[in-house]
């Protein structure tokens, strides 16, 4: 018999999006940007879903982004946005949210989910039906992460394998593993069993299921989190935080919990079709991005853009000036008013070690 | 027996160097430009070259462009810069050179040299050399051209065919013909034989010969151009110009004086070899700039640019603006405040291509 339960969602915001650079900075990140051309952010995206399915949002993020996190939310709310005072890894912030939440509902059995900001889900209907049977799923008690499926052996992923049908929820599955970023044959090898999905992150849980499996990991980061959640909405807020945070263990949730738990049969997985992406280089935004008549694809004013040549062609016009791409099919040309990055989709990887490069120089008005 | 005579290099500069967009435009062309990082523009280079070897240096260009060659050459003086109302290509252009001096200096045998303001050359020990034993045939009544060793079997430049050698003066030949750009095949065929050289336009004789020459083949124009010469340092200049200019006829120095004075036998060559590029396209002026360490060649400040897998890329810094080539080996990359252009090596020629589909949409701001 299960009693009616409250469902927030938890939406980490973080992270700088290095490989989008020169688009996304440390101080303009990611999740923060419009990379769909729809008007929206990734963030106000991720809002625009997750709203009509919760009772609340909270979003965790860096007190460098607090206030256009507020700017792009404005019915978040000062309640709902959680400001962390340094990055200390999705399970700091999830169980932050989660310790809070609990503090401030003390009577409520309140299911949490837990949805990166910057990621794109096209198939916003089935990750509505995928999120209500995850927290059906959560009320047996398990931690449920929705598995989704993938159109391509990527080795940019971890998978989840599914095992044995839960019985009490009809499309859910117990986990058997998580696994690490797969090579090449092994991503062909795991989607040829048909058990395998991609591992995006997303979790739904009990709050207190959540914090128990806490304890047992990571008690010292439990007792942290409690503390600070305990003082979150007191005039204490500002001496506790500053005292206890900076002593959370950095740890991802995945390694905190979600791992060990799988080992234990803790896990369950929720498949789903979502038209998902983490949008983390140009070359999967490029698959994202509809192509013009000559096959380049165009985010931003498609008028500053000439293409002959160009097919595959991934371009961002975003300087105001005319940018012209003449026979470099697969071209990358992303176009900002201090910075210039020409590459290819192939190489899209590497945009990373500019970025460090730049980081060693210490071009940080680059950055 | 030879008399005394005095020579003066003509220097036709005209031409926007469309294949050069964005760096070269419209207003701010090609000859204006230093395209060699020396800080000298490719006129000034051209001056510098010729000035040692001439009598006077007379620059023939357009109304637009005046004032910055007059400002770029401050030793040219108001005499040295005849300025055309409007382009009627290099016969008119040198013709009023040739017909100018002949007015000017009427008791002395000039010769005159012709020299385009945007061609590069690096021997000018060579040149010079070449230059000084033109003039010596020229003497002998001939029009002489210098004829560029061929280093490859270039399809962009017309050659030359040497004949029989001029028995007075060592070093210089007899022209069999003139030939249009030549295929591939053709033009591999041409330098098997060794009697080829490029025609780089260069041409010397005496100005008194040229005007001759044009008496039989364009008589209309000689009229024309003498009328002008006559008023050209008189209050009439303007008058008589605006009115016999416009009726010139627009021919090129080669198709109503080279070819058929060539099939007479009136035409000499002087094979060179100079380290001469007309800086045609970006293909060719990344052959003229030296490879960084990563084997990019940079046009610009250094400094503004990070190469990793651009070997052989061609990259302009020219906005200010750090630019990132990643991956994209051959690149051309040509960054200027209002356009940016991206594209290959191999692509060269086709930026034409481009700067034709602007004028049609009538972006005059980009051209």
């Amino acid at each position: 018999m299960t009693e009616p339960s409250a469902f927030y969602a938890v939406v980490p915001a973080g992270g700088a999006g290095t490989r989008l650079w020169p688009l996304s900075r440390a101080g303009n990140p990611k999740f923060l940007l419009d990379l769909t051309g729809s008007g929206r952010s990734l963030l106000q995206q991720t809002w625009d879903r997750l709203r009509p399915l919760a009772d609340g949002v909270v979003v965790v993020t860096g007190s460098r982004h607090a206030n256009a996190v507020a700017a792009q939310l404005p019915d978040l709310g000062a309640e709902g946005l959680l400001v962390e005072p340094s990055p200390r890894d999705s399970m700091a912030a999830i169980g932050l949210a989660a310790a809070v939440l609990t503090q401030r509902l003390p009577g409520e059995d309140v299911v949490i989910g837990s949805f990166a900001a910057d990621h794109v889900i096209t198939e916003s209907e089935a990750f509505a039906t995928a999120v209500r049977t995850a927290v059906e799923v959560a009320r047996q008690d398990l931690v449920v992460t929705i598995g989704i499926e993938a159109d391509h052996p990527s080795t940019a992923f971890g998978y989840v394998e599914m095992a044995d049908p839960v019985a009490e929820v009809p499309g859910s599955f117990t986990v058997a593993a998580f696994t690490e970023k797969p090579d090449a044959e092994t991503a062909a090898a795991y989607l040829a069993t048909g058990r395998y999905r991609w591992n995006g992150g997303m979790y739904v849980a009990r709050a207190r299921v959540l914090l128990n499996h806490l304890l047992r990991y990571q008690p010292t980061m439990h007792a942290g989190l409690l503390e600070i959640a305990a003082a979150w909405d007191s005039a204490a807020r500002d001496e506790v935080t500053a005292r206890v945070w900076p002593s959370l263990t950095r740890i991802a949730i995945d390694h905190a919990i979600s791992e060990p738990l799988a080992a234990e049969g803790g896990i369950a997985v929720v498949p789903a079709s979502l038209g998902w992406s983490d949008v983390g280089d140009w070359r999967s935004l490029a698959d994202l991005t509809p192509a013009d008549d000559g096959g380049a694809r165009i985010l931003g004013d498609a008028r500053l853009v000439r293409g002959l040549g160009a097919e595959g062609a991934m371009v961002v016009p975003g300087s105001g000036r005319t940018v012209v791409v003449l026979g470099v099919p697969d071209a990358v040309v992303v176009d900002t008013p201090d910075a210039l990055l020409v590459s290819t989709r192939e190489r899209a990887q590497d945009v990373k070690s500019i970025v460090d490069a730049l980081a060693a120089d210490d071009r940080r008005d680059l950055l």
